[in-house]
């Protein structure tokens, strides 16, 4: 079993490379340096065109030996222990880690895309080869999810997890929700440097479903294909969302979520509405939260920031500091699963019309038609007849029924967007008392 | 470095024994008969008077094979892998548990006032003789943080923790809130079973100090005497202070605390004023919450159900599959610590007075004195001028000086009880945004 931590760390000097120099790299040179852990030494520093790097303010006060290189060759071929990957996306920083487990390397990585695709031929090879693959930074950046999970809770049977894995969403529709439309808090959070030119790995939920696949394997050990996971634009949620979501006691957030019922795995990433009173309401701006439900523990909140250079660099520091001082992770086995995105959940249904006699009882037919009874019609007062919103929420149904519904909705001459379907989350998502 | 966790659990079985079969030694035997996690076998379970425990309900579908005994060498002296304790107490505990060590066995506990007082000799004795000390579910119960911490935050430098770690006190002062007197809550908390019958361990603040210090080694490496930790008593709270607690925009809780600013480490476990917007206003009944700041991570925020049968016994399997798996805790030098319980925080000084002239002045007058600033005074309307409550808050100043200044007041004869002195938590500790 376990050799103690003192004897692993005693005496060894670790020689740590980091891969990528920008915002978070930097700030784990820069943590490195200030924290001074014993027995740790940064030796490498790989960025394509290093000497920018080298030269520029984030590498201020660094230790002079450190060797800058932009072939990666240098730090593959090199005596070095431990490598800190920062750089993100599968090719070409797979084969480069692969060659580094095979060459004796242990890894550390934040790159969520890599870990929820090629996690688990990763740590295969790292098993293989008798090396340790971590990868904490990955999910929810300076929040411990993933050491808490894999330390803490796999006495548990975790049967849900819900959780706001996406600092960029979370600021927009925390700004939406003061009032404000969806291109304005775009280009406020491109200009606070939140979001990208391109934003749709944020908006569109692929970050967030790859964290999602990340934790549900730490914390269920279901191995999922992250393709299989579907996942709602929050692009269509408008103010006018925020304003009927407050009528009904709710917000509206950008969810991942994932239940175990009976055999089948449910999972989705979404913009959905959450009850004011739900611990996932409380996240405001880029804060990140997560809450697993256990058989036998109850629901844990863990929330705080979700990235960013420091906090990022704090969950990659601790796992390298995991690594030096010999500590495994548990791992029970994981089972492959297929997923489903459909939840029996209440509905969200907001229309935009041109108003006429008959709209309410077309719509209302065309949901009893599927099957899907409506818990709410809610019509705000002071719109224009010839653009008005209005909205139904339903009561328990699955996804794919209300949407067959919406779909025959879509079609009516009188529809002037494509409706929004928001799953709610319900009250079992509440904190308790 | 690690060895992987495939190879250190394979094959092998692990012998467990459990000492005390109370609720959550029996929660601990009854989640392994659940989980069926590979390779555990629960071999013994020792408790006093073992024979109604054995033939007990909670007993249920064990292993036939289990042998049940209440001589305590039957367990010492047999072929058993990890001793779980679940007992309480630091004598005859201690000396059990430093046997169990030296004859190789591993050691899972969840005794808060033996790890606060012992526990850094119990650490020092398991290494020396190569096996596992873990103490999970010694602090926060169900709530990880011990693991998140060791595991998931030892790259950052932890400033600041506050939280609270005491569900019993929690689940009293949450009903307090809605108006109810100490005394009757104190009542609804032993039906419940949540009180003891001498209640002093939880409203005095004894168990909330034990895990305040094992979170400080934990969080912040700094080894504390938790005697030294001052420790403030929830029976003076009344209804009355949630009223003005209300008009402050404020609750009032038991929190544990600590700080390290400069080279002073303060720690102090005391009911608290905290804002309505602090996270740690969020927890009800009976739930614990921790807060950590970090100078690289900032805020992360911990909550869940801090004791009970079941959310206890997921931290202590959770912790017999790290060892079972061999994972190691990063263990940073611990650095022995002088405390105190000063604090630089606005109070809140609650008076009940027989009203007569000139009292607001004699009590500013006794603050101008020692130097502490008048933030406002309160005086809520409909009280009988014979038994007047009225409340003061001041601007931040150290504790001392203001119980220097109250101990002046409660000379005045117009003082009916002993005036109430509670530091007040500041916006500092309220969510980020």
């Amino acid at each position: 079993m376990a050799k103690t931590a003192q004897k692993a760390a005693a005496g060894k000097i670790t020689r740590v490379a980091i891969l990528g120099f920008g915002n978070v790299g930097s700030s784990v040179a820069q943590l490195l340096r200030a924290q001074r852990f014993a027995g740790i030494e940064l030796t490498h520093i790989y960025n394509r065109d290093v000497e920018r790097k080298r030269t520029g303010a984030t590498a201020k006060g660094l230790n002079a030996g450190i060797v800058w290189t932009e072939n990666i060759k240098d730090v593959l071929s090199a005596k070095v222990d431990v490598i800190i990957e920062t750089i993100g996306g599968i090719d070409p920083i797979e084969g480069w880690l692969k060659a580094a487990l095979r060459s004796g390397k242990h890894v550390v990585t934040a790159n969520k895309q890599l870990i929820a695709y090629k996690g688990a031929g990763l740590a295969k090879l790292a098993r293989d080869n008798n090396r340790v693959l971590v990868y904490n930074a990955a999910v929810a950046g300076g929040v411990p999810v993933i050491p808490a999970t894999l330390h803490g809770l796999q006495g548990d049977r975790i049967t849900r997890l819900s959780g706001i894995l996406n600092g960029t969403c979370n600021f927009m529709l925390s700004h939406m929700e003061q009032g404000a439309e969806y291109a304005d808090v775009l280009k406020q959070a491109q200009a606070a440097g939140y979001a990208e030119a391109d934003p749709s790995a944020d908006v569109d939920g692929f970050d967030a479903r790859a964290k999602l696949c990340i934790l549900v394997r730490a914390a269920m050990q279901f191995g999922i294909n992250p393709d299989e996971v579907p996942a709602q634009t929050i692009r269509n949620v408008g103010a006018i969302d925020f304003a009927y979501a407050k009528e009904l006691g709710c917000t509206v957030r950008q969810i991942a979520r994932a239940e175990y019922r009976g055999t089948t795995l449910h999972a989705r990433v979404a913009p959905m509405l959450v009850p004011k009173t739900s611990p996932i309401a409380w996240s405001h701006g880029t804060q990140n939260m997560v809450v697993t439900t256990g058989d036998f523990g109850g629901d844990v909140v863990f929330s705080g920031h979700g990235a960013g250079g420091n906090p990022t660099a704090v969950a990659i520091v601790s796992d390298l500091l995991a690594v030096v001082h010999g500590s495994n992770s548990v791992s029970l086995p994981v089972r492959r699963k297929v997923v489903t995105g459909e939840f029996l959940a209440p509905h969200y249904l907001r229309f935009i019309v041109r108003d006429k006699p008959g709209i309410v009882s077309a719509i209302s037919g065309a949901l009893t038609k599927v099957g899907a009874n409506i818990d709410s019609i809610l019509q705000r007062p002071g719109y224009p007849k010839d653009a008005l919103p209005f909205v139904v929420t339903t009561e328990p149904c699955l996804t794919s029924t209300v949407e067959k519904a919406v779909r025959l909705i879509a079609k009516m001459d009188t529809m002037l967007e494509k409706p929004l379907c928001l799953q709610m989350l319900t009250e079992d998502d509440r904190a308790e008392d």
